[in-house]
């Protein structure tokens, strides 16, 4: 295990609460902001009057739309104080900045805000249709995202069985432990902003917007962040425009924070699915074809949207070899609350629906679930439903080891045969499978720089913006560059990130971080391993290309006794004027996309990964244990096998979360779930044994063959899970989450209609 | 001009007071620190006892060498404090640290000392002598460089005429406007200071070894600096260390601020010199031998003597042709207080030396001085004193110029006939010679590291260590890049030094900031614009080398209507995912040095010079006034035509103070001349018209032709004035510096001889 795993390069200051966050980051002379919120889901704003607010002892200011200097707001996305509409229950109209938190408050409570009422619309399937409320002027179709393969008229027709299901997830939260937080410096140059964020460079770009300045004049420095889960990307944006802009104008640091109530009002949400789904298949379980129609809720924004419904669309399928396929994913604007990029994003949606559907479908047919699987799962030079050849395919070895390690025949006889009383028990399984980083049809840039330099006394430090968001994404670039360098933890230093300095790793998001970070890293690495092999092969007398770096020492693969110490060699370089630095530039390798078809090389490399879940259901309060969870997933190369782990039991802890428990409830766009009293998160108490398993298939492209892993953990879970309640129940629930109410209203109404196996205990 | 001229980055934050100095800041819970100096010039430390110091209310801490983790002091340097012996008067004993500068004060009175006085040395001639007391426990000798060039034995013997003189020139202080200061912010990782320096690299190594950390864990933050010369090198790493040191051991921000006082004890001055000249010229005025012994004082420890002496032995002749030379150049220990680098460092006092020599030589042999140098000036392909093929030679362009620019012969007439009364007149010169950066003799590394990034909105920001001391290097880091990108001053934007994160240029000395981070800087920026043009050639349908960068547009050169904005082509950068960075890594080409002998390349690159000065000396007072100065110097390309003529007036400002006025005055060790009202400085008072000559002979390395400035501006100054002097007298000085006692004194010296103009008036 030793040398598999390395101690986290963030764990002793967090562990040892030294760590400094934004929030306990006090300046001097420091204003404190509080946002006026617009109370309707839809209204014009007719007038503000700030007087009283003015007039309330210690509110030095209250800004409106009117005194941004930049955009108030980018096109379709949450302004930083609304110019004219407010669109959501929660958006900002007014700002108030004042000497305490308590005067900020009051003078909150009293700005007066005169709306016209608009109408509003919250169901996505209502808002395209004719005569709708028009959300921002045009059309409420946020963005749409097709994939066109084969001819599903024809697939269908070839089908001995079709089974047509429609399934829905529900909205939850990212709820990191840390809430929005911000503050805002003013500086002779520009603004310096602290804030928590997993894209410093997007935030200061948005900053900059707001501004009207350029963006090498603001400073974005990131204090530790207290988790991110997808969220601090366009929501730290926010807060950190109205933290500049209140420092700005008043010449005075500014700090904003959201309490919990403010962050669940305003924070961005995974984007609530409605999927109709139609599949065909043969006697034998081969698939002929599907036909998937998903409605996705952007809410009152556009936020990330885009990438969001492009990746559902493109793994609608889930990973199965599908000769036909048609799929047309919708993303509409509601006056709901914005829903934007979460852990897996557009992956879990899609992966729930797939996979109950698989497991259903075997069911009809006759075929064990995990043998159907195997049947249909993409193996190598397998077409994707976007025409994609597949190759580096790992998803049987995932169902191998599955099969091995949760013994699958063996429980699933078991639990049939322990299914009496109250108490009732089941297995169930589900594939996953994900595109690293943006692919193809990311629609933007997908980039990474990183910089490593080697200090006079052979210290190194490590440049990139990757936000270590709890991750362990720096100790990822920590070993990566101990890898190829053949140095110890110990010598590696990671700078803060500050947009001042720091090189622009794009942001730590889309499993792209070990993926697209670490390959830069691993080319700046690379890059200080060339230069020192030079300088190394100099020195004795060998050809640099048959120089080992391996623990602290450089020798000659023939005799390694001719060698040179790491430190020596490095204080060799700065005497002989050599360059100790390495500059590391990766973009992922782009390929053929037809966006119109959503056919082509979706995405440059994919992973894979299968979950099993044994549940036991309490048929008289419809709680629901997981009992033991397998998590199997192919990270290519495990780089801090203790890190792995970790990301599987965070990530399953949140897929469970989504299956059984979270949810944010909104009625007539007012959420009632707005604090964690309401909003139930699990607890150690509902986490029991998860079992990480890992296949390690070494990734074409990735950093020494290494897959990302952060976001595919949480996809597998939600139906693994619930295709165990099935198999628990004998009957099916569709609909996100399966809580309490849901599993019993399940159980009653098959007990009532005298079907499935719980009513026959 | 307006092209020729560009506003400097710095001024505006500078001009309005905005500009954050080191003093500026405060921290919550700071310390503030004194240092217990010796009262001696040698002693051993017996005993300290810190008790009634600690007794003091408001006295925290009382540290001395033994609490020091790492190194008390780098071999033969100034102690960080003293850990057993004390070799000059103000060497550090110990260090309070307390909550008020008051208390700090009297902590420091109240440590007791106990010291066993040792003997000690001041003249620099008798240290080397048998028997002497050793200061470093071996041997007095600090540094010894030579050149063997010819046979000088011979070379006298082909001489007509053979001249013997000696000269000193003095002690003076940098004098920047901001003494030293150092705060020290202990963090979790490591510690942060906040330091101007000259060197932020050197200085955070210092500080690493002092505390025995590694150097990536010292971040060293650059606020503002008032001010170099040449100090703030090991200086600040002094200061910066014992910062370092108490608030480590404290855990509390520490800040330590010198008052003059305590900044004139302490700091490092230029080095005195002893010189010894004998030349061998031909009737003609052809030069045939020299040989030269200089001794110069290192005070009590080492600081960058070597780097002073080695350049001193090999421009001791001056820029002159000279078949065979003999330099000796020692440099030794004393009990004075420390000599280090200074503007020009090495260059002026040999300047001074060889440049009165000529004169007289001329005068001696009948040939007009401007004449002489003319004869004996390097030429192109001329051999220099270390037998190094001069290339690129710019003297005689100089000479013309200042030949013009002074009108020599006419003002040189009716200035003789002007030789009446009190007020006498006359006219001098003197030429100057340079190696740019630290050379082959440097005895050490010698690069610049520099990186560029294109931001998303066009906003390019520039990263390196180069300190702003005030010399305008950032001005001129824009400048090139401006230059090579054809954008606009307003895009550039310079990250503040912190070598948490800015590359290494090394240091901003010894004439290599525009000479080799200039070159770095060049590097990056050509990166970028291939970068930049390989994606405006694919935008254009045109070849890439066809592309021309000026005015915010890149274009085609056969159609200027094929183009792309400077700021588009950015954005463009960025959504084709391609690397918008440009690193930089330059060294000067290196060459054959025989350390030995003093042969071989010396320097990659010379500039030169010549300086005329007009002066008139009041006979009764002694006081000298240079009425007019022409400054002519080869700048290669003039990038920013009023900072260059800004640099020379700086430069010939402080010359002057050298020839005339400035003086440390050290009487048993013990410094005479404690604050600035006894050290004199010159005011505008004393400054009349200087007219500043541009030459620009374009470099063959300099970043776009460019030649370094500011240090070689100092040298020419005080031999101009000293042969002006001498020719209003009619009589000379040898001995610097020439303020009114030694004018008055060389006025009734020769009255009492009858010799010279002065007395025939």
């Amino acid at each position: 295990m030793a040398d598999r795993s390395m101690i986290r390069v963030d764990v002793l200051a967090k562990a040892l609460g030294k760590a400094k966050y934004t929030e306990d980051l006090k300046f001097a002379n420091m204003l404190y902001l509080k946002v006026v919120r617009s109370p309707h889901p839809h209204a014009r704003i007719v007038r503000i009057d700030k007087e009283k607010a003015l007039a309330i002892d210690g509110v030095v200011a209250v800004f409106t739309a009117e005194d941004i200097p930049g955009l108030a707001c980018q096109s379709k996305e949450r302004p930083i104080l609304a110019p004219d509409v407010v669109r959501y229950v929660g958006d900002g109209v007014a700002l108030i900045a004042a000497e305490t938190k308590e005067a900020a408050r009051q003078g909150a409570e009293a700005v007066q805000v005169e709306y016209e009422l608009l109408e509003a619309v919250f169901d996505p399937e209502e808002v395209l249709q004719p005569g709708a409320p028009l959300i921002h002027g045009d059309t409420n179709l946020a963005v749409q995202s097709k994939v066109e393969k084969g001819n599903v008229e024809a697939g269908f027709q070839e089908a001995d069985f079709i089974l047509e299901r429609e399934y829905t997830t529900h909205r939850v939260e990212h709820a990191p432990i840390e809430p929005e937080v911000a503050i805002a410096v003013p500086t002779f140059e520009g603004i310096t902003v602290y804030c928590p964020t997993n894209s410093p460079f997007q935030v200061r770009q948005i900053v900059a917007e707001t501004m009207a300045m350029p963006q090498s004049q603001i400073r974005l420095i990131q204090p530790t962040v207290g988790g991110s889960f997808g969220s601090k990307c366009y929501d730290s944006g926010v807060l950190a425009s109205r933290a500049a802009l209140a420092a700005k104008l008043t010449g005075r640091p500014c700090k904003i924070v959201y309490s919990r109530e403010e962050s669940i009002l305003e924070s961005t949400k995974r984007h609530p699915y409605k999927m109709k789904y139609k599949v065909g298949a043969k006697k034998s379980g081969e698939l002929t074809a599907m036909e998937i129609k998903i409605i996705a809720d952007s809410g009152a924004y556009k936020s990330k949207s885009p990438f969001v419904i492009s990746r559902s669309a493109i793994e609608a399928t889930g990973p199965y070899v599908v000769p036909n396929v048609r799929t047309e994913a919708t993303c509409v604007y509601t006056n709901n609350v914005t829903s934007c990029a979460m852990r897996g994003f557009g992956s879990p949606q899609v992966a729930y629906a797939s996979e109950l559907l698989m497991d259903e479908l075997a069911g009809e047919l006759g075929i064990d679930p995990l043998h159907f699987r195997r049947i249909n799962g993409l193996k190598e030079n397998s077409l994707s439903a976007t025409g994609q050849k597949m190759v580096n395919v790992s998803l049987d070895e995932c169902l191998d080891r599955l099969e091995q390690s949760i013994e699958w025949s063996k429980r699933k006889a078991a639990l049939k045969q322990a299914k009496t009383g109250r108490i009732v028990r089941g297995l169930g399984l589900a594939c996953m499978y994900r595109g690293e980083s943006f692919g193809s049809a990311g629609q933007g840039s997908d980039y990474a720089a990183a910089t490593i330099q080697v200090q006079r006394d052979g210290s190194i430090t490590l440049y990139s913006s990757m936000s270590e968001v709890g991750q362990g994404g720096h100790t990822m670039l920590a070993k990566v560059v101990c890898e190829i360098l053949g140095v110890k933890p110990s010598r590696i230093f990671i700078s803060p990130v500050d947009t001042y300095y720091v090189p622009d790793s794009g942001s730590t998001v889309a499993t792209r971080g070990t993926y697209v970070i670490g390959n830069a890293i691993k080319a700046a690495a690379e890059e200080v391993k060339g230069k020192f092999a030079a300088i190394a092969a100099e020195e004795l007398g060998v050809r640099a290309e048959e120089l080992i770096f391996r623990d602290e020492q450089i020798f000659w693969k023939d005799d390694p006794k001719k060698s040179i110490s790491f430190a020596d060699l490095a204080a060799k370089c700065y005497l002989k004027s050599k360059s100790p630095y390495g500059y590391g530039w990766w973009s992922p390798p782009g390929g053929y996309w037809d966006r119109e078809k959503g056919q082509g090389e979706a995405y440059s490399s994919y992973v894979y990964g299968a979950c099993g879940a044994e549940v036991q259901v309490d048929l008289d309060t419809g709680k629901v244990e997981v009992t033991r969870l397998v998590a199997v997933h192919d990270v290519g190369n495990a780089l801090n096998e203790e890190e792995v782990k970790g990301q599987i039991f965070g990530g399953v802890s949140m897929g469970l979360g989504y299956a059984l428990m979270e949810d944010i409830v909104v009625k007539e766009g007012v959420i009632q779930t707005v604090n964690f009293d309401e909003y139930l998160l699990p607890t150690s108490l509902d986490i029991h044994e998860i079992i990480p398993e890992l296949v390690e298939r070494p990734s074409i492209y990735g950093p020494l063959g290494a897959k990302g892993l952060g976001e595919p953990v949480t996809s597998a879970v939600a139906p693994a899970i619930l295709n165990a309640i099935a198999d628990a129940l004998g009957t099916r629930i569709y609909d996100l989450p399966a809580n309490l109410e849901a599993v019993l209203a399940k159980v009653q109404a098959s007990k009532a209609l005298g079907q499935g196996g719980c009513c026959n205990g």
